[in-house]
C-alpha cells in the first residue's frame, strides 16, 4: 500500500452543512485539482453519533450491506431505523446508530416533552437484528432527543433479558465519559439540550438515580458511575448493563474504516470537522485521525469551518497546519451555503502548498 | 545565495491595517513558527503608491538614507514629504512618493474641493533634490488626491523649465495604463473617488484636454494618449512632459529590494495583499511576485486579507495556494484589527504543510 503520492481524506461531518462522506468529496477533489500526481484515500469519520452509519459504509463499501428496521422512535411515531451490516474478520456485525432512532434532530421525537420520550425502539432493533442471528454490535451512541428513566419505575425484574444477550459482543460508541447521574450526570450535562427545564434537572436525576438502582439490583450488575454510563441519556448506562463495552466512538470508526490501512505509506492527511475548539482535542475524529497519522509518521493537516483562536495553540501541537472555509470576511451563514465549494477551493490551496514541497525537495 | 530551506517573505500592505513592512513582519513570524527550520528573506512590496517609500527603505536597509522636505500639500498646508536616497550601482538615486505630498489619505488635502487641490508641492520636492544633485529620480505614483489642471489657464511658457531635468533620468512607478483625457481618462475614471461630482466630470475632463494642449505645445512633446498619462489625476502626463519613462510600479520597487536575488535559491515565496481580486491578476505586487518567482521556479503562494471567489480560478493559475486571513466566520471589522495576528497563524499553517512535504519527501 506504499503511495508517496498518496493523501487521505478522513474529515469528521461540518455539522449543519455537509455529511462526512460529501466533506470529504469536496477535500477530495479540492486535493486533485491542487495535487493532479496524488491519489486519494477517502476515509469519512464519525464519533458514534449521527452520520456514524453514513461513513462506515461509505468506507466499507461492497463489503457492507445496509438495512433497516421499522421501530418506534422517540416520540411513538415509526422511523426506519437504518443498520449496517459489516464483515469483521468473518464475523457478521450490526452497526446501530442510536440517532436512527432517537435523533434530536428528528422533529417527532421532538414534539414531545423529553419525558415522554423513549429509546425503547434501539431495543426493538437489538432484538430483531437478534432474531436474524447477528452476535455482534457497534452501537454509536451522540445526537439522541431522550433522557431515559421512568418516574413511576418501583421494581424491575431481569428474568426476561433476552438470554441470547449473553453471547453477544456488544461496543458502544461514544466520546461522553459522564456518569449517569450527579452533577455532571447526563440529565445535568445534556438534559437542557433537550429540553429538560433548568429547575427540572435535580427532579429528573433523582428519577434516574432511582431507576439505576433498582434495575442495577435486578440485573446483578453496576454501571451508573462509569464513564459514559450517561451517554445519550442513559442508553450508555443500559447497554452497560448488558455487557456493552464502551470504546471511544471515533476510535472503532477508525477501526471500522480501516483508516490505519490507508494511512499506511500515504504521503498526507487531511481531517476536519464543522468547528474545531477545544473539544477537538478530546477523542473526537480529528484528534483520533491526528493520533493515527502520527503514529504512522504520516502529516496531517486540519481543515474545518472554523478554527477557534484561542484553541489554535493547542490545535497547532496536534496538525501540521489548520486551516479553516473563508476566503475572506464571510458570515456563518455563506460559509454553511458554501461549505462544498470553499471545502474544494482551500483543499487545493492547501494540496498546491503541499506539491510544491514536495516537487522542490526531489529538484523536479 | 542558494537555500534549500529559506522562504522569500514579499506582501505588498493590507490597506487599511498593515503597511507592507508590517505584514511582511507578522508573515515571517508565522513562517518561523511553522517551519523552524527556514530562514526568511523579508522583502516588503509596493505598486509605486502610499507605503511605496517604506518597502524601499526596508529592503535597502543600511544602503539608503532618508529625508523629508516641507512642501505646499494638495491643500496648500506644509507637509513634510518623505524621500530616500538609495545607491543604484554607484548613482545616488532619488525615491519619491507622490502619495507623500499629496495622499488621497490627507485630512488637509481632502477638506480642500478637488478643483483646489495642487500636486505643486512634488515638483517643489524635486527641485530641491536637483538643489543637491540628484539627477535620478524614481517616482511612485498611486494614491493621490489631486487632479491637476487650471481651467483658467490660457497659455503656457516653457522656457523657464529647469534646465537641470535635461540631465535627469526620471521613472515613474505606476500601475495606472489610462491616458490623460476622455471615457479612460483620469477624471473619469478616477476623480469620483477624489470627490469629483459626477456631472462636474465631463467640464473638468474638457479643462485637463485643454491645459495638455497648451503645454505640449509649450514643451514641445507629447503624451497625453500615452498609457499611464492620466495616473495620479495628470501627475503622468506632466512627469512624462519632463522626460519620465512609465514603469510599473511593483516591478520598479521588485528591482529597488532585490527581489531576483532572494529569490534565487529560495524553497518558497509568499506574498499577499489586503484584497486579491481580478485587479491582482494586473501588475500589482504580488503579481509581480508571482512572475518573478516563477521565473526563478520558485513556488509562490498567496496570502491576503481576503481572496475573491470569482477571481480564485484565474489567482490559481499565478499562485501556489491562495489562502486568506479569517480563522471562521469573521467581520471585516475583526479582520482589520487582528490582522497580524491572524497573518502570522496563517502563514504559520501555510508553512507547516510546507515544511510537513518538505521533510516527507526527503524521508526524514
Amino acid at each position: 500500500m506504499a503511495d508517496r503520492s498518496s493523501v487521505v481524506v478522513a474529515p469528521d461531518s461540518f455539522k449543519g452543512s455537509l455529511s462526512a462522506p460529501d466533506a470529504a468529496a469536496a477535500i477530495a477533489a479540492g486535493v486533485a485539482r491542487g495535487w493532479p500526481g496524488a491519489t486519494t484515500r477517502v476515509r469519512p469519520m464519525a464519533d458514534g453519533g449521527e452520520g456514524t452509519l453514513d461513513a462506515v459504509l461509505r468506507a466499507t463499501g461492497s463489503s457492507a450491506t445496509r438495512g433497516a428496521i421499522d421501530v418506534e422512535g422517540a416520540g411513538g411515531a415509526t422511523v426506519s431505523a437504518g443498520y449496517g451490516i459489516v464483515d469483521r474478520a468473518g464475523v457478521p456485525t450490526a452497526v446501530l446508530e442510536a440517532a436512527q432512532v432517537v435523533a434530536i434532530t428528528d422533529p417527532a421525537g421532538m414534539a414531545v416533552p423529553v419525558s415522554a420520550r423513549s429509546s425503547f425502539g434501539l431495543g426493538r432493533q437489538v432484538r430483531a437484528l437478534l432474531d436474524r442471528g447477528v452476535r455482534h454490535f457497534m452501537i454509536g451512541l451522540g445526537g439522541s432527543s431522550t433522557n431515559d428513566g421512568l418516574a413511576s419505575l418501583a421494581s424491575a425484574d431481569a428474568s426476561g433479558l433476552d438470554p441470547r444477550l449473553k453471547a453477544c459482543a456488544i461496543t458502544i460508541m461514544s466520546d461522553v465519559n459522564n456518569p449517569l447521574t450527579g452533577d455532571r450526570g447526563a440529565t445535568a450535562i445534556f438534559g437542557p439540550q433537550k429540553g429538560v427545564a433548568r429547575d427540572r434537572v435535580a427532579a429528573i436525576d433523582g428519577t434516574l438515580a432511582r431507576y439505576a438502582e433498582i434495575v442495577e439490583r435486578a440485573v446483578g450488575r453496576r454501571a451508573a458511575r462509569e464513564a459514559g454510563a450517561g451517554a445519550a441519556g442513559g442508553l450508555g448506562h443500559a447497554l452497560m448493563l448488558i455487557g456493552g463495552a464502551m470504546r471511544s466512538g471515533a476510535e472503532v470508526v477508525a477501526d471500522l474504516v480501516a483508516l490505519d490501512e490507508a494511512l499506511t505509506g500515504a504521503a498526507w492527511a487531511i481531517t476536519g470537522e464543522g468547528r474545531s475548539d477545544a473539544q477537538t482535542l478530546l477523542s473526537k475524529g480529528p484528534a483520533v485521525v491526528a493520533s493515527h497519522a502520527r503514529a504512522k509518521g504520516v502529516p496531517v493537516s486540519l481543515l474545518s469551518g472554523a478554527v477557534d483562536a484561542f484553541a489554535l495553540p493547542e490545535l497547532g501541537k496536534r496538525f501540521d497546519g489548520c486551516f479553516a472555509l473563508p476566503a475572506g470576511p464571510a458570515t456563518l451563514e455563506a460559509c454553511v451555503r458554501d461549505a462544498a465549494s470553499l471545502l474544494a477551493d482551500r483543499a487545493e490551496a492547501m494540496a498546491r502548498v503541499y506539491a510544491a514541497a514536495f516537487d522542490r525537495r526531489s529538484g523536479r
